[in-house]
């Protein structure tokens, strides 16, 4: 007999989780179009060659990968037997369909998008291997004006679904570029290093310091040194920009302080702040960097940053992008926790018996036309068993339930 | 460099577009409430098995496959590389979804989906890989109750969608198997002789003899001159009762006539006819079959049937179930077409200069947040050539459009 689970890391939605689904992206949707994006959207399947391109860092190992069609494939490698992929997130998609579409789209574009991503990971608790994440992104705004924007709409959006005291940590990859030239750090160096400081949150500072002397022999503890230094300090950015000196250049300076300034007032549900210990994983990303957190989490719901070489990589002309992504389904497994529901939309359910002459169907079904103007309407069959029937009626949200009987309609429920 | 357009056959949604195709959604998804389908969600990747397991037709020949991962793959088959696919249609995920979630779901269960198939067909015009269908389901009703309801849940939401003078063409299985019978066919002979009439619209009633006289030979005439009575006879299905006489079972009969009795009452934007030259593709179908054509349009815009016997190969015991397929993407085409567009969700525009120092961008994010309680408003630094911004914004949708200046706004368009 056939499997009648899903795929692996995969799921079925059943009404009322669909419907709260549906919910959570409609609250974001409109809290996004407030702040003048719009929605877009691009297959999920794209060609192999764009998903590899070096810009997804590990996720590119995670690559659902779809077999050519009509080919003869003997001793083929995998790169010969597929030509498509599945994405495995929103902003290499795009990148793409920024330069596809480039003569069609305004020259600042506030992109919306709301879809699914595939990665072949290994299935866990709360990870999936299709999930959806909702991201919007900035295309055509060099100035931080792209970062203020983002950072506000999307600290709204989880505020208007009930997410509070969020903390936005802030950084910038310039800023840890210029960490690693202050510490010493040479070339690949510098890439390992900030991959290694990415763990602290899972192998904690020794962890980072082994691996660290391990890239870098004798350089590590003056880098953690500095890294204590800094996150301990009254006012880490202030401590920050001391430590740097002139290896921090003016502009990152500026654009980090500039941010914290507007960003405190217009973040109303939580506060934003330096975080010298923010790396993110992409690897595209240029400049500034950002992830929120709610309280009481210790991962993050949402992040992103300045992608400003990517679209280059597809037009041969650089185009300043900056991103956020709201991580959806931990969004929605919170509120779930937290016992969100969303009210069924069922109404009225009217049952008729299953011997009822043509006639009288033609009567319940004019019946329905008319209440269906006002509610929403289902019919159904009385089974033997009515009172069972009943039950899952209520159980599923009926909140009216009638019976059709000698050409009236009678309240059973 | 790499490729900026989507993978062959499918499509980007610009803004517009998208709104434009999610607008239409809501008033099918809206119709559909009122009737009482609760929408649910399968992933679009499905294990291969499933996928092949000949309930697809032809389909099975353009399922896009997925490879295995992590595995050393020298001169596999085809099945032995892959065990993932994309789902072609969105009934057989449904009777996988129903299988799996048995027990949390109501006796009679009211489904709707809309989602994205995808079929590795030959693109052409209006054709293409990856295409949304729209589809509604009563599983566990024997009755033709079902057909009724999704009869008339389906013309109504295209009515709402603005289509008029639609024609419902109705069939059963069944009855093509009495006249199958009734005309000598045996065994196999009857399937190819109704994909032969399947063809009608396109190879005409001599390509239909042929084809049958291959099949069956000294058959093809008796086959075509009943088709020919039953077709130009006043009341066709009268007509056919009278030809097929104890040929047909007196079920099938009287499905078909409590069918047309009870939807001439409740589809109110066109009409619903027997028809005895639909076939309908797919092999699951065991009842009732439909389609809808609207006015002008020589092919199909919606289509369904029953299929009893479906969720009984995935659980060991049949269960009833009947559907209705929209195709969403003829929907929207001959929507545009009639120029149906979307109002954009775009309202304010607020231009500041590039060098607004941080205090001034701190009121203009407190200005824009008190306006976005009423009105959507986006951001955007003001660009060199601000005649081109202007028309750009203009063209996007933007009713208003201000500039900050000196601590207030000056409306410039």
């Amino acid at each position: 007999m056939l499997s009648k689970t899903p795929a692996k890391g995969m799921r079925d939605f059943l009404p009322k989780e669909f419907a709260l689904r549906q919910q959570v992206l409609a609250v974001i949707q409109q809290t996004y179009e407030s702040y003048g994006f719009s929605r877009i959207e691009t297959p999920p399947v794209e060609n192999i060659a764009l998903l590899t391109s070096k810009q997804g860092g590990d996720n590119e190992k995670l690559i659902f990968k779809i077999l050519k069609r009509g080919e003869k494939l003997q001793n083929a490698s995998d790169e010969e037997l597929c030509d498509l992929g599945l994405r495995y997130d929103l902003t290499v998609p795009l990148a793409r369909f920024y330069a596809n579409n480039q003569g069609q789209l305004p020259a600042v574009f506030k992109a919306m998008q709301m879809d699914s991503v595939f990665r072949a990971d290994r299935p866990q608790r709360g990870r999936y291997r299709q999930f959806t994440q909702c991201d919007i992104d900035i295309i055509g705004e060099q100035s931080n004006l792209a970062e203020i924007e983002l950072i506000t709409a999307t600290t709204n959006a989880l505020a208007n679904l009930g997410f509070s005291n969020l903390t936005v940590r802030l950084s910038d990859r310039r800023l840890l570029n210029a960490i690693a030239e202050k510490c010493g750090f040479e070339g690949e160096q510098k890439n390992s290093v900030f991959i290694a400081l990415d763990k602290l949150d899972k192998i904690g500072v020794a962890g980072v310091m082994d691996e660290v002397e391990q890239i870098a022999p004798g350089k590590a503890i003056g880098f953690i040194d500095m890294i204590n230094r800094i996150t301990s300090g009254k006012n880490p950015f202030k401590t920050c920009v001391e430590e740097l000196g002139d290896y921090l250049p003016d502009e990152v300076r500026q654009n980090i302080e500039e941010i914290l300034a507007v960003t405190k007032h217009t973040v109303k549900c939580g506060k934003v702040v330096f975080d010298v210990t923010l790396v993110r994983g992409m690897g595209y990303y240029t400049g500034t960097i950002y992830e929120v957190s709610a309280e009481g989490l210790s991962s993050a719901i949402a992040g992103g940053g300045r992608y400003d070489k990517m679209i280059g990589r597809l037009t041969g002309q650089d185009v300043p992008a900056c991103g956020f992504s709201i991580g959806f389904e931990r969004i929605v497994l919170l509120m779930q926790e937290k016992g969100a529901t969303v009210k069924p939309a069922c109404g009225v359910a009217l049952l008729i018996d299953k011997k009822t002459d043509v006639n009288t169907r033609i009567e319940v079904m004019q019946v329905c036309a008319q209440m269906r103007q006002k509610k929403n309407v289902a019919v159904f069959t009385k089974i033997k068993n009515f009172a069972y029937q009943l039950k899952q009626l209520r159980e599923q949200g009926y909140a009216e339930i009638y019976e059709y009987k000698c050409g009236a309609l009678t309240l059973v429920d």
